[in-house]
């Protein structure tokens, strides 16, 4: 557990980088045996983007690796994944996905878990406090975020 | 059925310019009330990327739409969606799918019929042909990008 502490405190240093940058503070890591080989945060304000949420940039940083790398891996994320993020991990085969917080938003870590994946909740406050404090500085932008997406997602 | 066919014909050029670019023939198109407003094609080989599926292009293309307006959305592309698609698909709660078609891969049709979006197959013999030319000339390089998913997709 305090290996994947670490971890997502470097998914945390990435959401911060997005913050500094105008974005929306959301940050992941790819590990592959214990070494960081990916790493993205959220970019949908900062590169005017619908598909670059923090773990869809972490595993482009990643490059095209072999499948049985991927089979390796952890994705750290500081926020659930959403559908699309959950499906990549999916397609890819990530057998574990390691979350930092689920109450902001939480994805289908259920079909996560079905299909085979080991999903695991850190709780972590220091990344629930980041985006909490980044929606009540800027309830605005997060309500028309949650708008495109048409709100909450529950997957069936 | 017309209509669909007109915008898989487009969906067709863009997997035509990705074999022109040296890349894997598969393109999609995003319509809203009977009007292209994105287009993409598969770019993993000529962007050596892994997140730049031609569904994933094209709705990248149509740029930061309001919610409202994907939900009058249809996104058709060659090939059946994979569990990354489609999950974008689900996030961005795009209500239709029009598929060319998936007998060279099928992703998790299923899942988007049993969330809500109408999937619609074309079974169009151009689509295949043009996937299965492509593989037939080029067997090393789809056997890689097999090997990178770890084999098809069955989802749970």
């Amino acid at each position: 557990m305090v290996e994947h502490q670490k971890f997502m405190k470097e998914a945390i240093k990435e959401a911060k980088k997005s913050l500094k940058e105008g974005g929306i503070p959301i940050g992941a890591v790819l590990v592959e045996n214990n070494h960081i080989i990916g790493r993205g945060h959220n970019r949908l304000l900062q590169n005017q983007s619908v598909i670059l949420h923090g773990e869809m940039d972490c595993m482009e940083s990643a490059g095209r690796l072999r499948g049985e790398d991927y089979q390796q891996c952890t994705l750290y994320t500081t926020l659930s994944p959403c559908t699309m993020c959950s499906g990549a991990a999916l397609l890819y085969k990530i057998p574990r996905v390691v979350i930092g917080e689920n109450k902001t938003l939480s994805g289908p870590e259920q079909l996560l878990r079905d299909n085979g994946v080991e999903v695991i909740d850190l709780e972590m406050e220091e990344c629930w406090e980041l985006l909490e404090d980044y929606i009540r500085e800027n309830p605005e932008t997060w309500e028309s975020e949650l708008e495109r997406v048409g709100g909450e997602t529950n997957l069936k």
